[in-house]
């Protein structure tokens, strides 16, 4: 779980001497200031207008996403230990007693708890995908801007790697020239977008975090195809950039589990340009400085126009 | 669990088949259009306006906070049962290969998790009492306005009972006499925010839904001391109208279990004025119907100045 300290501390702590966030008690959770979340609600609002000509359906979600959901997206054979599982207590007087005695007692209070319906949501997407279930979808698919708040169990000394963030996503559920189209489309838009708040980015060919050593041949095929491209840039770590956003291609994953039919009866594709906005944020104050009121005035009306 | 439908249903379904809200699948847990949300951000911004004169110092919080705070403020004695434990997966390889086969036999998968450092957050306020320990606090205690996500395990049929929900609050900590004035104020703010916003509210003395036998003492002994009031009004059950929003005194209870001093060194007291945004969202949407481009111009112009 420890992380070595290759310079992601001195940001951290910069960060925190501030103003900007604030240590909320375990590594990885932070709160934010006013000033940060104007920079946030900035990121946000801009990639909403980046998107703005697609006719996508804007929809938010809450933080927790029902258990069943988790269960079907192959998350926990994938990514079982960034896994954020809502367990609550359910029994009578005399369990609570129990409960009591044990948190008095200093000791692990768990075991009396049982599972809720609900896990915590590890990416701003996967709710769109049970509401393209009714029938085939329309000709030209269907397109989603969709965020909240994720989770990822992941703690760290890296304020790019927090345990809550928010991503911002533009989904499309479709045919496979459609999800291709989206990839490419963002792939353009999302590197003028970061390019132009003056963030130094790379488009990087990268995998996910699979877990474990079924996990080394999932990111070896997602590499190899490549279906995963980050927008990396250099936020804490000076020794290896972070990557602030992604374009992804799921082929027919998200089709298959859910069983989604493109207009044409065939299996759907999905493709999805997320902008982590936590991380975007960070990016633009390692880059601009810790004052957004002296960023580059094309900066500041990109953000607040 | 289950909830006798006294007309929530109807309501709920009316917000559905509007496209308003998603039913996400489980009781109690929603999506939310753009309109949905552009409502929720005129209240949130109502609301600052409301208290901005006060030199409140704006904080944002995850959905998620340290499982030590939890144990620290009582809350699993009185509201265990509203409680969201978070879990995670710390095994290796072959107990990852036992979740797996739990998971694909349709058992209960969670033997294998271990708690997290972090559990879903019950009310916006509690990370801000950790923040002022530093010492007393200054003469004329500390303000903070805080808002974001929370969770309360109460599965129900009505909509204005969500298990996540978001929380907008005015903060006071201090001394008793600037508790007392706090909730005086905010009992004068809160009255003139809602009326201004068309609704039809009460303010009445209530209590928080202790848990158990000695929660019913509790409970007591909250209305007895009308530490609780709260503004209600008619959401989706006719027979007994919703609580959107609430003045709190919390007496010596955050002053005494964070060790809070206030100015003169003695135990601080603090008290709150707490929103529940998404409530206020439904009960504008129950009074004015469910397409706000047809409310009354006054409260658009408040909503969306």
């Amino acid at each position: 779980m420890a992380t070595a300290d290759r310079g992601e501390g001195a940001f951290r702590r910069q960060l925190i001497e501030s103003g900007l966030v604030l240590d909320a008690g375990v590594e990885g959770l932070y709160g934010r200031s006013l000033a940060y979340e104007e920079i946030a609600a900035g990121v946000i609002s801009l990639t909403t207008r980046t998107g703005a000509g697609d006719g996508a359906q804007s929809l938010s979600f809450p933080p927790v996403i029902p258990r069943g959901l988790l269960e079907q997206t192959d998350y926990l054979k994938s990514f079982p230990d960034l896994t954020g599982s809502v367990h609550t207590f359910r029994g009578d007087d005399k369990l609570h007693a129990r409960l009591l005695a044990l948190v008095e007692a200093g000791r692990d209070w768990v075991e009396v708890l049982e599972p809720a319906d609900v896990v915590l949501r590890p990416a701003a997407c996967h709710p769109v995908y049970p509401l393209c279930t009714d029938g085939p979808l329309p000709q030209g698919g269907r397109r989603f801007e969709v965020q909240g708040w994720c989770f990822r169990h992941e703690p760290s000394l890296d304020p790019a790697r927090m345990l809550a963030f928010r991503m911002h996503e533009f989904v499309y559920v479709g045919d496979p020239d459609g999800a291709t189209a989206h990839r490419d489309v963002w792939l353009k838009r999302g590197t003028e977008m970061l390019e132009g708040l003056g963030l130094d980015v790379e488009v990087v060919v990268a995998n996910d975090p699979f877990f474990g050593r079924v996990g080394r041949v999932l990111a070896a095929n997602q590499r190899e195809e490549a279906l995963k491209l980050e927008f990396v840039t250099t936020v804490a770590d000076p020794e290896s950039p972070t990557a602030i956003t992604s374009v992804n291609r799921h082929q027919d994953h998200f089709g298959q589990t859910f069983g989604i039919r493109s207009a044409d009866g065939a299996v759907a594709h999905s493709a999805c340009f997320a902008v982590g906005v936590d991380r975007t944020v960070l990016a633009l104050l390692k880059t601009h400085g810790l004052d957004p009121g002296t960023w580059p005035a094309e900066v500041r009306a990109r953000l607040w126009p």
